[in-house]
């Protein structure tokens, strides 16, 4: 039986595709097997726990491989970090259960959501911060905000998947949406069980909207089921899946 | 009698040959000289407060230039950011005394130098800290560091600039050198009147050779006013010039 390794990833997405391998442009799916495929001497599947789009930065991604032989995973770690490009990094390597899959096994994921708030932007966060000029209500920001968090029909903030995604599927848990204030800006973290496609991006502009002044009802949108109801999505850009949460036996 | 201004820039300094005009690359000054001659529609010096080096990066550099005409400080300051490319930004512009001159008024400066401590670099903060990978003696490095603190000739720790210095004017005063831990890492804090050409990174260089079990002794290479006596520099992508210090009224 082969190997079963897992794979934790931070990466700046500004000059990528998103995670996912995709016919026109470079993917960090696609740059990690390349990699791997080096070092294992043969074509090798990296199973991500989901994707990130185009320009989303990851401080944790998550992911699983299979290797024929039992690595070091030290030295691998070392060797495969030697390969990759400055803008992929992987933080750490362990090996884990036959069983393990990164996207089945996933139990929760972490999203942070970066604002800078000033009249002009900064040359060192512009490519993780959506610059906002306009002065927020970070009040009704964070009033509104909280009626994200519990379980509901979130068809509303998700945008078609490119497979396609049943509108009965789209039951999910917000455990937390925190509005963190901090110098020059808000962050906003997420938490919950799962998260549709453009869901973290749908519900924070839309949170935008509402902070910008624009008197918007989250019940009605939520009971609605139509994603014409929400707000328009936010940039890439400011968007960070920061931890994917497995439980511990699935890992062991 | 013209009118005089007063920037505050900031500036990832990645991709620029260093703040002063080069016969070689773009530097900082020349794109803000050139985008000053746009508005003012004439050729337009910028008096920096000093230089800095290709790669070396600024929160609160600051210059000042010569108006013919009086401007409306908040609509020329918005334009001049149009103009800029991304990695330049002015964050203030206030009229000044017709006597102030970004060089010769500036009373102190800051700088902080970041180091990322950890097995592996972020693909995050790669541009604007150094890594090191070795365990640094945080202890050595901050007993070490105390030892700089005060006036002395620094003539071992400057390198000798373009236009020659002599070593009589080598005498400064660090008012601090403090180590602040960071979430992976540590920053180097200093504030001086002044600072010869690379003294921040000699310093700095010569610090990393201490925490890393170096033994040299700070007092002895201060008295020996030779630059073969330190360290190495650090490298430039580390450093950021925070802040330049001016008396109140010099600006009024």
């Amino acid at each position: 039986m082969p190997y079963n390794y897992k794979l934790t990833i931070a990466y700046d997405g500004t000059d990528y595709c998103g995670w996912q391998v995709q016919p026109n442009g470079t993917s960090i799916q696609e740059v990690l097997q390349q990699k791997l495929a080096i070092l294992l001497k043969q074509k090798t599947a990296l199973q991500g726990s989901g994707r990130t789009d185009a320009g989303v930065h990851a401080m944790g991604q998550a992911a699983n491989f299979h290797s024929p032989r039992k690595l070091d995973e030290r030295r691998f770690l070392h060797s495969l970090n030697a390969l990759l490009p400055h803008d992929i990094r992987i933080l750490a390597m362990k090996s884990v259960a036959a069983s393990f899959h990164a996207q089945h096994s996933a139990k929760g994921k972490t999203y942070f959501y970066h604002l800078h708030l000033n009249p002009y932007h900064s040359p060192f966060t512009n490519r993780y911060r959506l610059h906002v000029r306009n002065n927020l209500d970070i009040t009704a920001l964070k009033q509104a905000s909280r009626l994200f968090v519990g379980t509901h029909d979130f068809t509303s903030f998700a945008n078609e998947a490119h497979s396609g995604s049943a509108s009965c599927d789209a039951i999910r848990t917000l455990h937390r949406l925190d509005i963190q204030e901090q110098e020059g800006g808000v962050r906003l973290e997420f938490e919950g069980d799962g998260f549709l496609y453009k869901m973290v991006r749908n519900i924070t502009g839309t949170l935008l909207e509402i902070a910008s002044g624009k008197d918007l009802d989250i019940a009605a949108i939520l009971a609605a089921k139509d994603r014409r109801t929400a707000g328009m999505a936010a940039p890439p850009h400011g968007l960070f899946l920061m931890h994917v949460d497995y439980m511990e036996e699935s890992e062991e």
